[in-house]
């Protein structure tokens, strides 16, 4: 069974009415709070406390764990979203979860058959240059498995900022904005004087130098002078893409 | 007059029925983009813009200066707000603006005449111990004057994780929370871990030691496995309200 | 001979009933100091000043050097324990020294025929997720060699703190804590305010951007405001349970 | 009433016995898991929890608030540890309660008047120079105040360090040792290679130029080569002090 | 006498049509290299090899000493620069050569007399915000005492980029732009998308939190995507009217 | 066609003589600002606006993506300039546009057909030692891309003075110098002594240990004690190129 | 009696013929290695191991363990050398030893009665600018103190180049040059890359910006081109003082 | 020729008794401030003004370029040093320069065919561990080629810290000692305290975690409390053999 807080209830009314025994409900529920699995605890009672099912991060995991938990997420959710993911992953998942889908340049495999509350507005993410478009995916793809509508504008950083300029309209349609930048990442700031909406920047760590891995696209975030505007970490795409849905969704 | 929407849209409808000369209504608006007094250029068209005006950073202006841009934006706007004020800037206003306001624990002069969209839900400000209570309050004076029910949470961090994990009911009644702490700053992944909503992380410069000034709650922050938490500036209490504002009248 | 204090004791009362002669006695006393094999100075004396041999951290010697350290240590102690180690040295190692063991996941050769004072206490060793038991597993091996009864429970991070919540039981039977966390580390402060004995903090290099190789972790687990945490360097799971053993046996 | 374990067995005793209503003894324990005074809650659940109460840390406190929280501890438990204190909160406290003493040198308040489980071993405490002594002297009250013996060892750091191998037999005798020491912080490694005893390792924030506020001491003791020591955040002598009563009490 | 070329090929005219001793001349130019006067080398031959006689940075120097050090650089040149100076330097040195002027803004103490070559074009120094104007001040004056027409452009941050937008005709009037920006910095990559003329960037230490005293503002000019732009190091207003000056005048 | 300013002002007078119609010249027209190619938008305004086409910083962008970029900079401008390139890239450009050619020490693929107005003085590169040439090489191709003479004086770093020393007729003929250094990078701040020029400092990324991979020759640089020194990111010699080229036309 | 090697020889000598008894050397000895006066141990023994008695650094000292420190050193040995001392601490030591002398520029309170061995060749000490003198101030009356001939150069930095060259006939004379520089720190790497002997090179904390308290000038020495260059903490002019005096008496 | 002083000597000396023409003399004396090769100025004045010739560092350079160089040292003088070298290089070199041998430990190109002047004393080269070694070595074969006595001391780092102090007799009988250690770095302060003579200490890159490729031993050792040490740049043995090399022939 899946974990969603629909499912529960059903189950709930389906003991009350005796069409399933106790013994039997209590089979099904007592690994909602999470499945202990020797190296991980799966957190099944995510999707009732936070909406959406534990996230996979692949790094730093053998093949063999993140084909056992993606195995017990798919089987309790019909949301799979596993970041910073390879190819041989993928194929790996492939093989026995053939519904798995990869999106190569956002490094994220993901799943999904259920139906999501849908986002209200449009969120549009704005990358500086071609260079920040996998992290801008992978919060594209975030926020579309999350039931959003999603726009990407890339490569109008402020090198040019008539290519942002002539855009404003599309701009002022957005309801949440996410802004990707490597460099000196001050596409943030300047978007964050254009526009009224909440803005997610995200650093990339593309530059070279003094960039220090996007420690400087991060200062420059943080340090932003247009209000309006929140951080999270460096190439952390998923991260800004699963904050946008939030507020998207923060009154259906 | 005032640059809000209403005003301006009054004001045309005026010329329309000609109630008022078209020469008259250009000397009206003429200094809406911005208004050059000479060692600054105050931004009326924010207003317009971002729905809320120029909001004044004391640090590093002089008296004279502070007054006379605090006097360009009252008469402009019915919403004064000046962050990291001092006793001595709040009693040279006070002279002159009488309706000015101070809270001293913020450190924010204010002033509120006009009435402002609601935001819909409750923002609650969280704080991990009684010395983040100043960047605490100035997010909350903040989201207050921008149209906000705001509720305080101090003294709630987690080496005593009982007297939050008591308020879950607050925690779940919360359609924003904003967690302000400092030391090592965990007290942001913890509540992100409880809760479903949107979490805006502030650290706080109160830690010694190895903590660099905020840095190691900054860290935590940015790092934090929860996912929906997103970050500002070291001490950034007005960011936060601002942005927390900005999201609770995303669809309103 | 082996260098422990019992085997020290038993020569001298030989010397004293004449069982051996002392030039025979000295001769073998002679290297008790330390061994200077020419590139290294293998310290023999330390099982007696320390309670347990040297420690043989592989990187940065050659596998000639670390074959030549490893059965001078082999052959005056019971106890070999090489840290950081790879298939291949192991494999080298195995050819010469049939008897060592090697645990690949916490990247440690090790070999013991000798009877070591057990630890009174449980050691319970903690880590936030999958990603960090590398280096809780170097943790367990050495506190078992050393003597000690060893608990895992992985993946109890914070963002599902029912997982650890669910466990306090288990933490209470702990007579001391290891807790191995990467990301931003929090889950040492968590522990720290739930738990009344001492809490040994592993920041791991487990993160991405901002985490700085494992440096976000560090300062979280320095400035933490729960009382009774002490901090090891950056993965060094081996520290963790040396001094976790030390204290587990310090009224033995 | 105060919190401790003893007061409560007796009181739920005494409802048992009828010596007391269930209604008065509700309102003696509502307070139990804190007590909200606003700008706190005080953790009077924490001598449960920890076996030690509340520790108050002043720096970023109003004056009031210190006084008030001191007030609410020292009525619900026997024991008040003020740390970072100033003379100025001295005297205020002093004032209304006349039994707080006050440590110039470590800068803590305290008052006593419980008896508490004696540790069982020595704690000695080693400072590399005359600089250092203000952090020793806090570890020391700190421990002291918990119950155990302490002495004292100043001024033994490495540039003579005969001064310390002199003190062998002291050495041997203590069953732990905090080590505190700023500039290089290098005293830490020395003691850890000749005793067998767990060895907590204070960085300070004595020094100057390259050593950057203690962090030179902090990396130093973070990277020692010898096992057995662990490490607290710079200045720390509180926690130092209160981790060795910690494991000088694991096994009372 | 003073040391500009024309005075010195002066000199030399005289030697050669016998209008003056060699001896005498010897006497004369024998300081010419650079005047020791004890705790300083006066260096001036710096105004025939870089057109500019030596410029006095006040911070870390004793009354006495610039006092002495000013004395002779005003009597061997008609230029006298003293940067980050302060009322009390001012009024010593006003007593003793009443020709000074003090520009307290940018800190600044100059005299001037004589003609210099006029630069080319006009220098712009634009502002982010009006905190950043005492750095632009010291950009301004050395600009102007060094022969250039300079016109400042303060308070046109990115927050509210129509104001900089507003001035696109002054902008391209600009031969040099010196843009001077704290807090996030990214001023100087919008102009430099905007116009074609070399831009010289002062980061200012304006700025809180993760500013860390104008690290952010100058990672981001290091790293800005603009080509066109050079930097200078924090608050260094002087270093950017000189270097101005220099371009502006290369081909005169 | 092309969009240079020749080009467009043609365009324009026959429109005007009805030499081509107004619908035709749109279509050539329309793409003026920027030409939108879903991952990137060319910016080819900016040859209008900045004097130079877009440059193409290959780093993170895939092989098919530069390809498409390369295409259509090469087709609407005479200039392509792609910096930071491999001999992989350079192939497959060949193979498509054979009049591309490359810069193996520069790692800069260029083609340049276009008569470009000429710089007025000499612009010098020195490098202090032989590693440095790349970066060195960077700016030169740069330059000379640019219409500028340029000559390199390579390998005469500051531990053998008498190497730069012995040109300082060289040094006095250039019109601008860029110091390109590595190690300790103080090279830049003895030329800032010797000459009257601008200087364009690059720091690289030579060196090793404290050096921190280009960290301290940035530092120094930015900390001259020589006026009319600037600096730009680490390693970045096209920066340098192309700010000296700027300068070097400032009044062409 | 004093604790050189000459005074006890002789009260050896006067034991052998016994003009002394055993007895009362036992007395005098029995502080040799060193004097415990609770708060400090003074390192009596210093003088015969290292050649020089301990010197006394006054930061976070209070007076009255400066005073009673110092006092034991001045009966102990002829020489006394407290660093980074006040006007203050002179004062009360004047008061009870008159002997003692203040250097106020280099910061050092000194007295010496004693012979000490000469160095053999001259020291010379160069600084960058004049602000760094008193760094330099205080080597050089440590070099003094210790028996050697010291010559200072201040004020040749290399913004005007010709100021060090110049005294190239200085600088060959010297045995040993110690270089003083804030700012960039380029100096030690040009006088390194002119001369034979060996040199010692002092960052101090003058500068400002991205200087970062003498960091900047610390990674410029570290990071020198010229061989034969070694480097001391920053502003630590003592040490490098002392360490000029070892070399130059290295063969006496 | 080679450019060796007695070289020079004797060719002036041929010219003044008419041995050779001075037009042969000057085309050989020609190349001796120093030889441009293009990409490269080998300085052949080196060897009389700092008494050894120019050292090749190898990275960052082609093997062409180090061919080249290699050659020019080669023919000009008698010794070549070439450092942090391949296996690669040293294979091109040998088949040209038969002569040429290679340190596969220190990564060192040698060779040497010139008598040198020798050093007085003994120089002691102290490894803290078995992975220090090859940056010691580096320092042992540099010494060595400069004409000293070397002698290696290796793994005696402060863990067991009876290893070095048995070796007392041996550290006395040094002249300098060169202290090679990473991980915490501490040896160095240790046997600052024990010795009188001076100390080179070479922080190395062992370890992992908070050591930052060597930063941490490189602050402590900059720290030391120890007078009479002074500090290279991480791994550079090179200029600690050489340093210690000057000295040591300092009053030969």
């Amino acid at each position: 069974m899946t974990y969603s807080s629909t499912a529960i209830k059903k189950l709930l009314k389906d003991v009350a009415s005796a069409k399933i025994s106790s013994n039997k409900a209590f089979v099904l529920l007592k690994d909602l709070p999470y499945q202990d699995i020797g190296f991980a605890r799966v957190d099944h009672h995510r999707q009732l406390r936070k909406g959406f099912p534990e996230v996979l991060y692949c790094p730093g995991k053998t093949l063999e764990q993140i084909t056992d938990i993606a195995g017990i997420i798919i089987s309790a959710s019909s949301i799979l979203l596993a970041t910073r993911a390879t190819q041989e992953i993928y194929l790996a998942l492939k093989k026995i979860y053939p519904q798995v889908k990869f999106d190569k340049t956002a490094r994220v495999i993901f799943t999904q058959r259920k139906k999501i509350a849908v986002g209200r507005g449009l969120i549009l993410i704005i990358t500086a240059g071609t260079s920040d478009i996998p992290v801008a995916q992978e919060a594209a793809v975030t926020a579309r498995i999350m039931g959003n509508r999603v726009k990407m504008l890339p490569d109008v950083g402020i090198s040019g900022i008539h290519r942002l300029l002539s855009e404003r309209k599309l701009l002022r349609r957005a309801k949440i904005i996410i802004v990707v930048a490597g460099m000196e990442g001050a596409l943030a700031s300047v978007v964050g004087g254009l526009v009224k909406c909440p803005i997610v920047a995200v650093p990339t760590s593309i530059g070279y130098g003094a960039n220090f891995e996007g420690m400087a696209a991060l200062l420059t975030m943080l340090n932003t002078c247009s209000p309006g505007v929140v951080v999270v970490n460096i190439d952390n795409g998923f991260g800004a893409g699963y904050f946008a849905s939030l507020i998207n969704k923060l009154f259906v």
